[in-house]
């Protein structure tokens, strides 16, 4: 169970601290300190001492930080100390580059299915796994444990998806697709959209050479 | 130019207001108000009235917005309604994703060049593009005039890929390695990090059936 009155941007950056502890134990490293990770993370050492302070007393004053301890500590509180089952609905070129690129299994995120409604893509292979006909979404998350699923189909079939996914039991999405869902509040929604970042980021640029 | 003082967090949800705004146009609509987008977007009606306000006044008291001006003029101030150019590094599953999927170029992005390190990849087609060695990153973006990088390269290499691009006077960068770049202030920069957001995501799960 996760606690209360916790600030969804402490939960969000407890990833990130994951992620380059993570690093560090690679390189052999096995203490780290609130400045070393905050100069890794462009984050204030204090802004991480007290994102960690919400959870526990992870560290010893002028010691540090043990790395596998507080990795161990920072999966537990995440709850990725388990394997959680997701389901990608798109069998596009979006859905083979999340079924190989980015390496979800390492993180305890299973690719549990792929479903699509192309009767061109069902029945094919996508990295390990055989495209689904996306009829048969509720039955094989009801099946297969699935938790999480991933919209990675084009915009105008993103809400009909998500419905479904919601219908289905799924409890948390990651939308691809450039549109605000309408979901209940109880699930879940992060949104990846490049569009809407290269656009902020086109915001402060200096266009004297336009 | 863009104005002073203006948080990022306002400047990041412009984006959204410009594609609900969008949709409403394909869909025929004319006139709108901070209600329907606020309930498209989930974001509250006061919210929207005051991001917008920062930048000028754009509805008329009881009328609503005009569609069509609100579009030009978020375009306008997010400086989109220029065409930028946009080099990908990493012509693997994602670098496809990244040219095929997303529809960039309706929003006046322009990929311009594809690098890759691997000759397996060199010289082959990547949508209509051909994937150039990535020892010529350099010499390409100043002579096609790219303003912006995308990172599609595996984490080890993003660091290296970052620096490449900086030093090539790349000034925004949306990076898919799950990594924080150190790269220079002026640079923007925005991480793309999927294992991120379901670990976040992760953490808000009851656990019972675990």
């Amino acid at each position: 169970m996760h606690l209360p009155n916790i600030p969804d941007i402490v939960v969000q950056r407890l990833p990130l601290y994951l992620r380059i502890l993570t690093i560090l134990r690679e390189q052999g490293q096995t203490i780290t300190s609130s400045q070393e990770l905050g100069t890794r993370l462009d984050i204030s050492p204090a802004q991480i001492r007290k994102d960690l302070s919400y959870f526990g007393e992870f560290g010893k004053q002028g010691m540090g930080y043990e790395i596998e301890f507080l990795i161990s500590q920072l999966k537990r509180i995440l709850q990725v100390n388990r394997k959680w089952n997701i389901a990608i609905v798109g069998a596009g070129a979006l859905g083979y580059a999340l079924v190989s690129h980015f390496g979800f299994e390492q993180w305890n995120f299973h690719i549990t299915a792929v479903f699509d409604k192309d009767p061109q893509r069902i029945g094919q292979r996508l990295g390990n796994l055989t495209v689904l006909d996306v009829t048969k979404l509720a039955e094989v998350i009801l099946e297969k444990n699935i938790q999480f699923g991933i919209i990675a189909v084009p915009t105008k079939e993103a809400q009909g998806v998500a419905e479904q996914l919601v219908t289905a039991g799924v409890r948390a999405i990651l939308n691809y697709a450039p549109v605000s869902l309408k979901i209940p509040k109880h699930v879940h929604c992060h949104s990846m959209d490049p569009v809407a970042l290269l656009q902020s980021m086109a915001y402060y640029q200096e266009t004297q050479d336009a």
